[in-house]
């Protein structure tokens, strides 16, 4: 089953990437006053059962994807 | 308005981070057969026209946020 992981960084947290790229569409005239700049991970998990397929996305994200001193992740599957 | 543009590697596109990642997860013992590295950024467009909030997703994604010889996106308003 395929299983989404968008990684965010945590409101609060500094976000390098997000305020370059804001300055970078500042510069070029686009109405955007804010930019968070995260990570989306696509899996393919071996199983037909949702819930199981759920856990897997979880477990990787909380121990491998994301690093939840400063970002948060959402699970979504299929 | 918000507005998230998810950028993901093409398909045939070669996607070493996701490689390496899918790698590390089989290594950990996780049944997960693929994976793919995308972006996602969420931006705070200044307008409470939805459509002029996709039109400024879809050309900063096209001009910024992606690099589409490689990468494909898709925005989300709202």
């Amino acid at each position: 089953m395929r299983v989404t992981v968008l990684v965010r960084p945590k409101t609060g947290i500094r976000d390098p990437q997000g305020e370059a790229i804001r300055g970078s569409l500042a510069g070029l005239g686009y109405p955007v006053s804010e930019v968070s700049a995260g990570r989306i991970f696509d899996l393919e998990v071996d199983t037909d059962d949702p819930a199981e397929a759920e856990r897997v996305g979880r477990e990787t994200a909380g121990r491998v994807l994301a690093n939840e001193l400063i970002e948060g992740f959402e699970v979504v599957v299929g």
